[in-house]
């Protein structure tokens, strides 16, 4: 093993696990108070059974051989793998880890949660894993059609976003309003562990890892301030959960890019990020969809964004495929391509998922409307954390 | 100095340094509001008393040539060391630095500060550096025997906890009973730091990093889980808090084990941990011992826990030593000999140095009942930090 | 590339990027609860327009060849940068970002948000491209006349330091009194995060790097300690909010000595950083300037006694250069020349900056009454994130 690419690789599973967290607090300060500690929890829950079900057969099923649908048993309990091999299954587990976390923005504050628990197995089993296999795997029908994506855009936030429409839909809205938001820490963990999830994507440290850290943090940022003007364009002051959303919407977009993509691509992916990400948001708020925390306008049409820029921006220079700019017009329709058998898979599969769970009794997806009303905190683990009381 | 070790280990120096932070939050949320800043100002003050106490005689104590028992004073002030020597004498710092400030989660609540101050000294100087010599010098005596501890099941983890039974014991029970737990952000920061607690510990970014470094969120995985269904069996609702301190207990279990047990053994230490420090706390709050935090029943029996189940589940394949699975039983006596050494010692002198400062006119160890009523906040740090108190 | 220098400066970017987000909840937690989340988004700010500057523009006027005084329009949007030379400008955004950030310290509570995203990007271009060009580009004036600067004393600290006299002086005195502070995790952040900035400054993963990382720490402890000490002398009990200033006044000393000194020389800057920054705290109290943070009192006087101390305590076998212990005095008129360049060039234009951004119809640098009395994060921003009103 390369000592430095070693280093760089420990570090972005160190990152991109750390990323979880980040996106429970992120969630957390969205909620009202008395579902902080439930939301979290969420998260929490991925890191704790998908790391379990991914060592024991979810890597298997994602990368060992089969065919260009779905991998095998051949690498159960990550068997027999050590050295490169097993750094790139600790670096997978982190996303697979993360990507259901990504979810439960929609469906916060009234999901029950022993149902979710089960979810998650499902979920990674029969959605994630192919999904990721199709991309990523050296067989996987999407990547032999040379389809551009280099840190997750379709596996991970298309994959996120569609299920969260499925799953807002099928649990229904919330009983109750919710409250202002408090809090922008778990943005600002994102933002960080998000450079070791997309300058991780090469798995070494190298030219290519530099080009993706940088173009990170510039579509960041461009979103950011792209999402706060807009902000500010509408309602004359510039909302701190909007810029904070905007960076999130603007790291999802360049994700599957940040291997491709130069500095002005970057600014490009950004500055897209932050108006189509907006107006998704604004769109939804006139849907009947409760999907609360805006997983699809922020993670579906993001990474649906991400996609397709990585295909107009892409520089052979950088990653080794030209984009639309540079001449390369086949490349969108592979880009479309692995947008649209993201999205369909996505969504039917979770929707069948969901509807089962909803249909054996003792499960159900949602909550009992006392549950809801008392606040899940209490309801669902006895615990009331984040409550103001006056107690001290 | 080969580069890429070096970046992972000054990497794995920085995520150890944010362990001690991590763990103020971590304790910080589980005490009334008013005494929130006094508990994390314990571990900060372990931040800037031991940083100064191990470069000046510290290291030179723990990892001067000495003899089987004890170091010297031949690297006082660090004198002379550079390159690698100097960064494996930071990397330890950082653990010297966490392992009194784990203590703290036993006498919070009611221990004076100044005290506080010089038992870290003291215990620095008498009890860490003289076990950290035994178990991680070339010449200590536990080190010699073979007994395995890949990142300080026995010099970290067992060490505080049987020195918290030890402070708990001496400063007595809170006049007040705690209320509910309100935070779990310390518990993630926890997790990522651990990542360079454990993979940095071999000191290289090679084979045995990676491994170290997956069984390491495995294990913590298992025992989040393996808790929270605990909590959920006996109460019907799985308790957030819960959740995190089994991640907590699986990460100290993992600890001596990380360089040496493969997938399998982690998934056992974690299960392991999970299920015995979830009865250790049971048990305890049955005892009279107000050991606030549970440091002795997520450190000490962890800590023991992973100290033996390093023996059972040790691969030679991996670290190079056989454990009682692969038939060498030996290593569980072994095992077993520093477990008692660190027990022994730890709590003996733990306890006599606090019974001196105990003695000593002007010092003490339990704050005044006035100061405990009105909050050690106040009463300590002339602030309020976390107290609600409508103010805006 | 070497892949190991890669592996620890991408790391060591990804820090200095997080250590903005920790100054936002350091400086959020010292201010009145209706004005956290306006002050936290002062930094967020920085992030999102200070990369977009530093890309287009900020980089090629710091480090384009140009003349002694000023770089070029020769890299203008990175143009043509690659592998080390990108990595490096991608080090570098993270200081450009964090710069700024720092001065906001002076001006919270009553700043006009508007006029502040102006602000960042003048001040970027017409200060602190100037003087970055001065100290680190290789025919600068300061860097040419062996003035010593590892990570910033002078580029990044003196000069936010006096950014902030000149701000807090313009945008004159709040109507309000400031609350007790409240929160002490920005400044744990920090201090993770300057591992990043310091040992990353000499950009490889080497002995130099080895030093810079340990006497951070050590500076970072003793200037904790003796603040801490200094309060407790001072009012009887140890303020956790003068600790953590402390660590952060240490961290700022040994930022331009961390590539120079010794573990001897980190504990005299750091004691000496304890002093001065808690002595200019109790001076500033004493005037009529409302620097609200005290920016000028830890980062002014902190980078001003580091700058000094740098010449005092540079050893020759760390850095090639000696100071002054080792009987190199010539080196003390230098560092002078280079803190009196910074001190007297930022404070002019920054000021002439402010004066005319106040001249500007629709701009203005101070809110309104009525917003200052109603609270920054309702007034700018629509939200009220951090206000402690019962709700659950």
């Amino acid at each position: 093993m390369d000592s430095g690419n070693t280093a760089w690789m420990l570090m972005a599973c160190a990152l991109v696990l750390f990323m979880t967290p980040g996106l429970a607090f992120f969630y957390g300060g969205l909620v009202r108070n008395r579902n902080v500690l439930s939301t979290i929890m969420l998260s929490f829950m991925a890191m704790a059974v998908v790391s379990i079900v991914w060592v024991l057969w979810g890597y298997s099923l994602a990368f060992g051989d089969g065919n260009e649908l779905i991998g095998d048993f051949s690498v159960l309990g990550l068997e027999g793998l050590a050295g490169d091999d097993l750094l790139f299954a600790t670096f997978q587990m982190m996303f697979a880890i993360i990507t259901p976390a990504l979810i439960t923005g929609a469906i916060v504050e009234r999901f029950k949660f022993t149902t979710y628990l089960i979810f998650l197995v499902l979920w990674i089993t029969l959605v994630y894993a192919p999904i990721c296999h199709w991309v990523w795997a050296g067989n996987g029908w999407i990547f032999d059609m040379g389809a551009l994506d280099f840190a997750g855009g379709t596996v991970v936030h298309i994959n996120a976003g569609v299920a969260a429409i499925a799953a807002a839909q099928l649990v229904g809205k919330r009983r109750n309003p919710a409250p202002e938001p408090h809090d922008v820490l778990g943005a600002a963990i994102l933002w960080f562990g998000w450079f070791g999830f997309n300058a991780g994507s090469g798995l070494a440290a190298n030219e290519q890892a530099v080009s993706a850290f940088i173009v990170t943090n510039i579509a960041a940022a461009t979103a950011a301030l792209t999402w706060g003007l807009l902000s500010h364009i509408q309602t004359g002051r510039m909302s701190a959960i909007g810029v904070a959303t905007g960076a999130v919407a603007g790291l999802v977009a360049i994700t599957p890019a940040s291997g491709f993509v130069g500095v002005m691509g970057a600014l490009g992916v950004g500055f897209g990020a932050g108006i189509l990400c907006y107006f998704a948001v604004l769109l939804r708020a006139k849907t009947n969809l409760d999907d609360a925390l805006d997983v699809a306008a922020v993670h579906g049409m993001g990474g649906l964004w991400g996609a397709l820029a990585t295909g107009i921006f892409a520089v052979e220079a950088i990653g080794g495929t030209a984009g639309l700019i540079e001449g390369n017009a086949e490349i969108m329709g592979t880009q479309a391509i692995a947008v649209l058998a993201t999205i369909g898979y996505s969504l039917v599969v979770t929707a069948i998922i969901l509807k089962v769970l909803d249909l054996i009794p003792g499960l159900g997806l949602r909550a009992a409307e006392t549950s809801e009303d008392q606040g899940l905190d209490l309801a669902m683990h006895g615990e009331r954390g984040y409550v103001s009381d006056g107690a001290d």
